[in-house]
């Protein structure tokens, strides 16, 4: 029963068979084999466009670096105040983009940025003053860290604010594939014809090892990125072990099977917590993500019964809504996750 | 017949049946897993000392935070003129150590320092100047990029020069395993009881896809990495996927053995130099990195037969013994190289 | 009648004629001069402890380079929300520090951090997360961006929840003399008897042509310095030239007399807002900056007439305070100040 | 009897008296005022172009922003091997180019690179190779640090080979004014006439307390600095004290008038030196910078006398021409040198 994250799973087996197909061939180094092309050219089949396509080993890598392909020098980059980009990068986004410089922006408690914040946010940097730095990006995450999914036209608004500005938009598709899922578009309307210039996608939370990439949408900003990925520590020599990955993952819409299998057991999850007493949804969600309020007692009883999942943060202005003894835990589904365990741990709610 | 380099091959199968069987399995991430822990004591036993273990996705990131881990402000690292760390490294190195410095020590044009010269370049920094920077560290590559190796008396002098200034000493271990392979020696011999503080241990040229590691020998050293590993964005979440090529890669040996073959093949190679008449040696090596003189048009007939291998810029000083029509060309040898393969490029000699 | 910023001053006449008498001699460069020394011997007595003094060559070096000495991977900084360390460094914090991140503390909309909230905001930072970054350091501004001034008491509230976790504290007194003439205090008093470690002190605002320096109450925080200040291309040859107005500065008091009329003038200037009908004081002060509501015609008038000031951005939740056609205005008086001007401005109110 | 260095006088008296003068007036802060628009038209002037002027407080800040202005993600900046950017900048080329790499390359002892040593190492970073970082700049110093002048001639030969790849050029002018006295030739002629992109103009060394500015001919190399100078912490508030300094600098020619004086003193210097037995000229110099050969014995008396000079290292491939009782001296003369300290000196050799 673990709902802990989803990066806790190992790898599907259709991305381990095609590895330990792939162990006993040669190929060019460096991102140069054409297992490396060939993905690059599925995801332009499936973004219907051209995009330029980089592995790097980690989300805080494809983050970090696409931020870094928007940078100037004294960077200033919105995001939400929640973001992951701004609490969890661990120092990697100032470090890639040359000492660079996030700025929250508020928005709601389930981790949308509000349009109005942003236009206010921005304001206060204006191109001339070069005491405030530059203003340079806009980076969004979908599905967010609260679970929540932006629509379409929540995107393109956000997206309108920074471009009318010349800033760049960056998306962190961490769970790039849950979120599409949810929405029921395309990729390429969730991303380049919403307005985003470069995403960051996500493999390794929806079935594989480690697949993760950089997906440009337009060629100028994708020509600083093999100097800066390289820079970066995070150009692989054996990169075919990401293509191939990858390969399987776009092969038969693998990625898009994953993810509505990670999305049903989160939602088979919440009509448990919506059926249950003792607990309920803190905030409504549209991916794999829950955010479940539970007494400490609950909680405890569950973990007894082997259940992982983590304590989350009450978001400011939601203190009032949750009781003395009582808590709000983050439950999280993946590829790999077993009606019967979501069933197990329901029966425990 | 691939001997451009030991990065072109996959990895070996055992490797790639022991990810396929763990594929399966749920673990911590971020190298918390059991697996992570069992990885690091096996190192512990085989460097004969506690050892603390970061596993990163290449062999720059391994060799940058490793440096990384030294730096103080304004950081002097000295290496060899001809080293990746100085020539290959796409500035990762700089980045990762803050803005430092490596500064290019003289030696053979086989790649090893000379103790004379490093001597002669530490006293051009001395403590009390602010104008020149801070020292910090030595690093060496063992192999050498021009595939030598230094004996264990050539390891500790230049070590002990480092020492008695208080550097701490690095070692660039892409093929650590050939080096250890080639001297007989213990990896604890190599390393630690010669003055080695840090290693970057590579499993990916030797049979992984994609395994290195830092290894440091003293807890001190290791304080900041987790964090400059966090930072320069090469810490995995399914890090367990490191875990098992290393579990598999130390299990029996597996990787002496492999070191060997690549090995034997380099010397089954080097033999067969000898023996022809129309290429030669452009000087002696111990692991599996060949440098062979050889003709434009003999370079042009291998190709065409199917060789790959890398031409090499003739190192100052050597000029003279290189004639007109000739170069130096690179030959690499691996786990997954064939005799028949030898056989058949040294036929065509 | 300007009253724009401290910084449109030239140099007080003491500060100049000590400039031209020092101008024919020989000193040592680089912050070795006799008179580098009796700067720092000055200090020491005025702040009743051997202190270390780095001279920079501006408030931005000295926040900067203060807060690098407090530096480690991924540094953590928190500050008040609108401190001028987090708006109006143009990345130089960042930079100094290797990349690192200011946090914004909530607090009072007066320039205040609140203790609790830097509770709350420390919470978030724990020591045992790699993914958060290390917390490293608190930085207060005294006097604040907003002109007021910390009590001795409220600095000790600040500084203790700081301390309690291992955090370093700067105090940026880019306006320190108006705040210890305001106080009432000594200068030990308000840095390290109440918890500060590192006080960037400002003397270009308050009578000098450019005069800033970084005093560290602790060796072992100063140890970093010389190489952070040289790497920061802040380490003046002719540092003579910084020596030399300090000395002025320091003599007799000057520093606090120059204060103390600064002060002086904005009471002056106070005073006539409070007499006035159309303008009002948007909050109390107690240096030499005031925060003044006023009209748009009242500011077009005041400037038509030859009076230089700035608008300035209504805090967040002063809103409803603040009329449709009205703005903040701040006017800073400075040692320059003539009570004339002040009249003639406070005639126009 | 001072020969330190030129930075250890104080300044000019019509310097020091424009200074005072100044003292009494209120200008616009940061860069903008009459005084900062007045320095930047004369030295168009004087460049017979349009030019774009920042003032930064050090030669290390001209040298390290004007770098930052060519830098892009892992650069690469060739110099001469013993050049000031490389050996005595302290880190901070390294940080403001966002961890870039000097590349040092070999040329004369004298201190100029040899054309064919530029080509050969420019020649090691194709722009296809992303391992090698990205080659940005070329940088050189007129005066040299051992003393030298290019001729015309050189500089073009030099700036032709680093154009003709795309790279900017810079030149390191500590000692721009000595350089241009000497070789008799217009500002223009030894810059943008002869390719040069970017100047660091500096007046400390020659009259002034603090005066040194970053002079770009071309508007496009400009964009960037603003940012790259408030971030590198080199935004003087009150600008208006160096706009003064060179006010007073580039009246009547001043600073030629102190250039030809400097000159002339290290020319009488030298006269004596030829006209001794005991000493020697290490090699012919052209402007204020003369390297004596003297023995132990002879220094030790010279200082014993009240004469300051640097000893310094023998320059490479020059071991051969220095007994084993003497050494290299440096001595330097100023604007404030005077003739009878010459004569003094003279008398002693």
């Amino acid at each position: 029963m673990i709902f802990a994250s989803d990066n806790w799973a190992g790898a599907h087996p259709l991305i381990a068979e095609r590895l330990a197909k792939a162990a006993g061939s040669y190929t060019s180094p460096y991102g140069e084999s054409d297992a490396d092309k060939a993905v690059e050219d599925k995801l332009s089949t499936l973004f219907e466009r051209e995009v330029s396509v980089f592995f790097v080993a980690t989300g805080t890598a494809a983050n970090s670096i696409s931020l870094a392909a928007t940078a100037r020098t004294a960077s200033v980059i919105f995001c939400h105040s929640e973001a992951h980009v701004i609490h969890h990068e661990g120092g990697a986004v100032e470090l890639m983009t040359n000492a660079g410089k996030l700025v929250g922006v508020g928005g709601t408690a389930q981790g949308k940025i509000d349009p109005a914040r942003l236009v206010s946010a921005m304001t206060r940097y204006p191109s001339t003053d070069v005491h405030v730095g530059q203003k340079v990006a806009l980076t969004l995450s979908q599905a967010t860290e609260a679970g929540t999914i932006y629509t379409l036209d929540e995107i393109r608004a956000l997206t309108e604010i920074a471009r009318s500005e010349g800033l760049k938009v960056h998306m962190d598709g961490a769970r790039f594939s849950n979120a599409v899922a949810a929405l029921g578009c395309t990729p390429a309307e969730m991303t380049w014809k919403s307005g985003v210039d470069i995403l960051s996608l996500g493999g390794t939370k929806n079935g594989c090892w480690c697949a993760e990439a950089i997906v440009c949408f337009n060629k100028e900003d994708a020509a600083a990125i093999p100097h800066l990925r390289k820079r970066g520590a995070n150009l692989f020599s054996k990169s075919n072990f990401v293509a191939q990955q990858f390969q399987a993952w776009l092969e038969n819409e693998l990625w898009l099977d994953l993810a509505r299998h990670a999305n049903a057991m989160a939602a088979k999850l919440a009509d448990a917590v919506r059926a249950a007493e003792g607990v309920r949804l803190a905030w409504e969600t549209g991916g794999n993500q829950l955010f479940i309020v539970m007494s400490d007692e609950k909680a405890e009883s569950l973990r007894a019964a082997g259940a992982t999942f983590y304590d989350w943060d009450t978001p400011a202005g939601m203190e009032s809504a949750i009781g003395p003894n009582e808590r709000i835990r983050r439950f999280i589904t993946s590829f790999a996750t077993r009606a019967e365990d979501v069933e197990k741990v329901a029966a425990l709610f």
